[in-house]
């Protein structure tokens, strides 16, 4: 039986989407059990069943727009501090959160702690891609602002290992965000991770990419240094975003017949959505800490709950978390 | 009379989109004069009136797939060289190229010559916004690779003077691209720009803007480090590309009523395309030179042609190089 901890109180739509995707979730695999962190009375207007659910109530709640490293220290009894404390104490084996991102990557260096060879945790989404429905891996997103060569050689170990066991990709390929695809291309940070990835044993290393490849499909893992990587995904997010809403509008507000075509189009346009719609990846994982720690996203429905227990699952019976720890180790005997 | 200096061999479509665009812009500008730098023959099987216009003839030409630095030095009579060189000469006041854009950033900076205060020129284009068709200025989106707090510094005050001078915009919002929009967001670069950019006398700064905001109007004016900048440019092109072509695909590909729906929504549709088109806006203006330099896009059409010609008169009348220098004079003055 393995547990994972879930903060039930972050995200728009808490407890409810929370609830509902984990009791699903509960359901399809049977060796799982739930600690549900949050309002109790809240989370019982929601629950069905409470078979392998355990609810633990909490009288803080960690909000979107808290300061993350403070939100922790002096929410001692938020639903997402609590969470971290138990994986931390061994009482369960991971953790899942729609919350305050910047909190919960606190909470996961400061309780859950990273692994010691891990200079630097990452954050990881899957973003969609053109040609596969498995995605593509960033890392890291932000969890760092800074980052040496060191870090983004360690980050594409993680990430391999993780497109490896949860995205069954025999040899992921691993690719470098940079300023252009030729091998001298970059600053000096970006040269040396180049020279380091290239030289890396057991990672599928196929050299540099541009941004404007990210969706395209190119590469299974890209890693970058937080703050492009930040930029990036946000430029991504922000385009798709905008590029969407216009055409929404441009379908619905112009007049009685464009709204008639729009009907005839919809159909088809729903495979464009679907596209963009990496919930069945699960969420962003925390890579670098002792014990998987997953993001979902704060909009996220019932169903990327479930996909995103699913996603842990998949990291707690491959054990992949000790398989970086183990290819750390081999590292350091080798040096 | 104002002279440009026109590489017409660079870009998918050259010679002929060059020579069309320059004749539009010949023929409205009457204060303006042109020396097309290519082939003579080719020049001329498009060329239908030469007043104005002169040819010089050259016989090399610099490839996109040219090294860029290698390029310029290698390829001493190729057009967009012997157009850098008329610039550098005083014999044209600007200049104009569709071509290999690392190779037009070297031939700006080591033929044309930067301005003496300024550290490294940075190239900025506009990008659409939602709110907006004065779209954004970005800089520097890959010219330097690396970048100082002051390079970012004087890069905000060139964009500033030309968002004011071309755009006619009073008191253009200059902001810091960052990975938060708290003031105290970024690594230590980004950090130390942003009390500088809050410090500096004559600009707007509006504070840090994060890259999904870019296309939502909320600057006139961003700036950014070129790696970074250049990533979130790339991730904005790339996501709009890959969605646009799978909006066209999700039209035309689905069977016949799709296809009668996708024809009553075209022109609906199309408003989407023109908020993404930037011709009007030129091409992207490698700032901190001596005279104005410009890239259009390799796939500009005779129409942007145009207009960049419209974006570098502007920066003529309005002596907006010459405005930074004197800036940049007093700045120094103070010191």
């Amino acid at each position: 039986m393995m547990k994972i901890a879930v903060d039930a109180m972050g995200g728009d739509n808490a407890p409810q989407v929370i609830v509902e995707g984990i009791e699903k979730a509960r359901d399809e695999w049977t060796d799982l059990e739930f600690v549900l962190y949050g309002d109790e009375t809240k989370i019982k207007e929601y629950l069905k069943d409470d078979k392998r659910i355990k609810i633990v109530n909490t009288d803080e709640e960690i909000l979107g727009t808290d300061e993350p490293v403070k939100a922790i220290r002096s929410k001692k009894n938020s639903s997402m501090v609590l969470a971290a404390k138990s994986v931390k104490n061994k009482e369960a084996d991971a953790m899942l959160s729609l919350g305050n991102t910047g909190a919960l990557l606190a909470a996961g260096i400061f309780i859950v702690g990273r692994i010691k060879q891990v200079s630097r945790p990452a954050l990881m989404p899957t973003l969609p891609v053109t040609n596969s429905s498995l995605g593509v891996n960033v890392l890291d997103v932000g969890a760092n602002a800074e980052a040496k060569a060191t870090y983004l050689q360690q980050w594409a170990i993680m990430g391999s290992i993780y497109a490896h066991d949860i995205k069954q990709i025999e040899e992921p390929r691993v690719a470098l965000l940079n300023n252009g695809t030729e091998s001298d291309k970059g600053d000096p940070l970006h040269k040396e991770a180049y020279d380091l990835l290239k030289n890396t044993e057991g990672i599928n290393f196929i050299g540099n990419v541009e941004s404007n490849d990210i969706l395209a499909g190119v590469a299974d893992v890209i890693v970058t240094d937080g703050f492009t990587g930040n930029a990036a995904l946000k430029a991504t997010e922000g385009t798709a975003t905008i590029l969407l809403s216009q055409l929404k509008n441009a379908l619905l507000n112009n007049g009685f017949f464009t709204k008639m075509g729009a009907a005839i189009v919809a159909p088809s346009l729903k495979s464009l959505k679907d596209m963009f719609d990496t919930s069945k990846a699960g969420g962003a994982v925390l890579l670098g800490l002792k014990s998987p720690v997953v993001k979902a996203h704060g909009a996220a429905d019932a169903k990327t709950v479930f996909y995103t227990v699913k996603q842990i699952y998949g990291m707690l019976l491959n054990d992949t978390i000790n398989k970086s720890n183990k290819y750390f180790e081999q590292m350091e005997e080798k040096k």
